[in-house]
């Protein structure tokens, strides 16, 4: 391809709203154009390389055995109400009417659509294992998109659905997806992260996250300095920092030996660090105490405090198996004062699908006190999850339900007691790996795949069955497994690239290499031709920058777009007994001579090596 | 691909909603799935043939230098009001709004998204011409979306829209479009028939449509049976069947020779049928006379009759060069009594954005008498334009302007005078070809690709500029070029298939060869993978139909998926001293032995032979 002849607007200026280099070097580089906010067009040289990338994917999955379907970017919205997603996915669901007043949606992810398929299709479990997958157009509909693709409000996904009789079958297709990611990212050479995940709004269990570290990542993980612990923090664990009583006898043995529990005045005392200073005490003795407000609970909680009160409600009016849940329910969190609350953990405990903070008027009501003075002990009202943190402190201070009160020689078992006790801490750098004990880090990460077990909960909301062996009506579970095709271009170039611009990897370089013609004329005119033709027989693609331009513009528009090797055939270094061009690696800062006779054959070597390493 | 790891889901039953042959093949052959109506999802057979069609249209788009690039299907709003479109478009637009309230259109076609983004890289006439072209999903909110993917709600197509200086470069553009589009359809295996088109809502001048024969065509063609003339009746001409006066006063004189226009009663006659009866006459000699309502008129109507009291406004609000448009105006068109008008043809000669008959209350108002009493002569609140049949009846019957009143011996440019003569006839089956002067027959057809001049239309009202060789500025004229990608795969279908199901061109076929092992077990188990892996090395695209099912549901399978090669691998003809397969054509009748040993050879090459032919 000629330069003339394409369309590669290269630009010298950086767009005032492009904060991070990928976006930066894609508008610069002329791959990529803004429509509107969130709303991008790839340009010829960005699509080429996007094409690679969802053709790298493509192969991928077809070699696991996913087989590749097209279904709708537009989708009934009624499959998301009997899935219940409809209300539960929130304002980012792009929800349409059409004329005739019916409801659809834009898919952000399509879990309804496959499952919708599969469905009208399965009768035997002869059928199964079934994988499928789609590289489409998704839509979400951000309130703020921003760093270019890396976030748009339309993108490309491949996602892939996968439909099991058991949970040998489903782990089996959820292993070949992760190797199968693994191969994708290495061959886009991309260094991802991969992390244990909690699978969040999608529900499920057992989940993974590949990640690419990124200064504007949104999502924290914490690694280990030694092994390869690797976690979203959301998720992440850590090695206790305190030693447990053994039994809850022990923990009652333990606070005989101290003195009782005691209220003391804390008069305009409003933060545990605060607290900490007047009492001369650590934030490793307190017992914070927080009131949290959790929707759509579907633990049981008829015996516990308040529960009688409670109302269960279907949460799902479609189906006849969907779960019960408490439309709203609240709830007492004690944790050591210096850690923090992971709502993840939280939610996932409650198996609600939301917690937060509850108001001022609801922590009066609960705790009799205003917000700051909640503490286990002589709580009743609600049900107290106590992470493990707490049942180790022996001798504590926690708020005493009094504005401006609190209580000393507090301990659990003996002055109050847990209705759960789950880990719910917050894991930060510095704390210990749960593997092997050494010192965690955090880094910032974007996700570029997600790979899930969803379990059975769109196959039995949407009530997809099949016969077993012995004629008995099964419903299958599933999993699925996502990657964005732009955000991992766009990771690419956050990998690769330096002051000058993109430094493609062979495998997804919008071409392999380019010609600059220091003068495009005369014999080296001819010899460019040449050996462009040359190599392009070989399979290496060519761009030839043809136009009239200075050779320094050349030079600087082939590093800022990045091809991976520069060919530049002048008139002195084609004037000698042997002809010459001059070939360097977009990596590299030298150049070196090549007979001009051998240069088609070593170039294309090159390339062949290149792709070979990333491939393999 | 072995077939019980593909997902390939035949029904023997066929869909009651599909009344046409494609619908009801893609879904019996497993290709298809309905989601919603409109909305179909394409199943792995049905996309590896999607995929075909779409590479030979890239591929053909490649080799005449038009780029590809992947701007958004949601578009902002904000363009579509630039262009006017926003409320032109009428209710088959898909307008949404975001969560922020802001306007976005789903893309039906992207004239304004591709305008928009040359304009704002378009500085220099060494930029044009500029040839983009897009393959993507595109959304028209269809009432009743019917014919499986031939008519669906969501559907992709190819869209190519061109930039140029001059008409001449236009011109090269829209003929190597048109050369291409014949390639397109010649290698589907798919008979077109290009025909003159009107352009319509799309604005412009000079277009082209490739319209393939169907009973359902949305389309009606006029042919000529002896020479290629060929059109659609919105554009369609004929030879004239009358001889018109050589000039105004050759009419004139010759009207002198007959009886002044004379006053009749026609009491209770309400057709043109019960008047030629009542009047012992034909239906050629009345000048029939209708009038119209024309909306968003851009001819300049100052010095019509009426016209005075017309209002213009602008067209567009935001563009300073918008032309300036009558919102509504009536018009009288007269025509010779056999013939209808044709108000494609009005539309056009009026520069009208719609037109449509007049209610009876403006025919009330404007005739002075109730709808059928409308006649040219005497006539003086509306414009008359005057289809050139008119000109040639000398003695002629017309309304008087009074009810139950006609006038007769009534004569052009004696008795009325015309404000525009235009040819305004709707041609029909056995009129003359205005070429060879055969007769023209009908044909119904749908649509599957257009080209179109556009000239400055989105240009001019979207501000597009760029600066000539003498730094004049000057707006480019567009050309666009659209293939339904979903339609041509059905029409591919439509045209090939018989009573067993699809007989694919070897260059869509999902695959080119099916293998059926009567037993997949043993000796035949092995001679089918081993010829499977062979011809698979050979570049030959393998189904290899591995399910313990009977010959006989494998067969039917075969026929009606449409593999253009079976070949049947049985214990009997392996047994021999030479082993042999069976080998037929899906569109032959009977089968032939041929060696084990040189089947992979032989069925390569008349894959490659199948391929060369179609695609040369």
């Amino acid at each position: 391809m000629k330069v003339s002849q394409s369309f590669i607007p290269t630009l010298r200026e950086v767009p005032a709203d492009a904060v991070i280099t990928s976006h930066r070097l894609m508008f610069r580089a002329g791959m990529l154009r803004k429509l509107s906010n969130g709303l991008f067009a790839y340009l010829p040289l960005g699509l080429r390389s996007f094409r690679k990338v969802e053709q790298i994917v493509r192969e991928e999955m077809n070699a696991i055995n996913s087989l590749e379907i097209k279904p709708t970017v537009v989708v009934p919205g009624e499959l998301w109400k009997e899935s219940g997603r409809w209300n539960a996915y929130g304002d980012a669901l792009m929800r349409i009417k059409n004329r005739l007043g019916s409801d659809f949606v834009m898919s952000p992810t399509a879990e309804e659509a496959f499952t919708a398929l599969v469905r009208d299709e399965l009768s035997s479990y002869r059928q199964l294992p079934l994988s499928l997958y789609q590289i489409n157009t998704k839509y979400r509909d951000e309130i703020r998109p921003r760093y270019g693709v890396m976030r748009g409000r339309e993108f490309v996904m491949k996602d892939a659905y996968s439909f099991h009789a058991d949970d040998e079958s489903l782990d089996k297709t959820y292993q070949d997806m992760g190797r199968a990611y693994r191969r994708i990212f290495k061959r886009c050479g991309l260094s991802v992260i991969p992390v244990k995940a909690d699978s969040g709004a999608m529900g499920g269990s057992g989940s993974e996250e590949f990640m690419v570290e990124s200064e504007v990542g949104d999502n924290t993980l914490l690694l280990c300095k030694e092994c390869d612990y690797a976690a979203n923090v959301e998720k992440a664990d850590c090695k206790s920092d305190y030693t447990p009583y053994p039994s809850v006898d022990a923990a009652k043995e333990a606070a005989a030996s101290i003195s009782p529990m005691e209220k003391i005045d804390t008069p305009n005392i409003k933060t545990i660090e605060e607290l900490c200073a007047f009492l001369k005490t650590d934030a490793k003795n307190f017992i914070k105490t927080l009131i949290y407000r959790a929707l759509n609970v579907e633990l049981d909680l008829a015996n516990a405090p308040g529960g009688a009160k409670l109302e269960k409600r279907k949460s799902s009016a479609s189906s006849q198996e969907a779960p019960q849940a408490y439309p709203e329910a609240f709830f007492a969190v004690a944790i050591r004062g210096d850690l923090d609350v992971n709502e993840v953990k939280l939610t996932a405990a409650l198996k609600a699908s939301e917690v937060e903070l509850a108001g001022e008027a609801d922590v009066l009501r609960i705790t009799n006190a205003p917000v700051g003075f909640a503490g286990p002990a002589g709580l009743e009202e609600v049900p107290i999850i106590v992470d493990p943190s707490v049942t180790a402190i022996s001798d504590g201070i926690c708020g005493a339900l009094a504005k401006d009160l609190h209580y000393k020689h507090v301990a659990w078992a003996r002055d109050f007691n847990a209705w759960m006790i789950k880990d719910l801490r917050t894991v930060k750098a510095g704390d210990l790996c749960p593997h092997c004990g050494s010192e965690l880090y955090e880094k910032k990460g974007n996700e570029l795949g997600h790979i899930f077990k969803l379990g059975n909960k769109y196959t039995a909301t949407m009530n997809v069955n099949y016969l077993d062996e012995n004629g008995k009506t099964c419903v299958p579970i599933m999993g699925c497994y996502g990657v964005g095709i732009d955000r991992a271009l766009a990771s690419v170039i956050e990998e690769h690239f330096d002051d000058d611009g993109i430094i493609w990897p062979m495998s997804v370089a919008p071409y392999h290499a380019i010609i600059v013609p220091i003068k495009y004329d005369g014999a080296v005119k001819e010899a460019a031709d040449n050996l462009a033709a040359s190599l392009e027989r070989a399979g290496v693609e060519i761009l030839l920058d043809d136009r009239s331009e200075r050779p320094g513009v050349k030079f600087k528009d082939a590093d800022l777009i990045g091809i991976p090797l520069r060919i530049v055939v002048g008139e002195k270094n084609l004037a000698g007994d042997t002809p010459m061009v001059e070939l360097k690696a977009r990596k590299e800062k030298e150049g070196r001579l090549v007979a001009l006779s051998k240069a088609a054959e070593e170039i294309a070597g090159i390339v062949s090596a290149e792709l070979a390493k990333l491939n393999n």
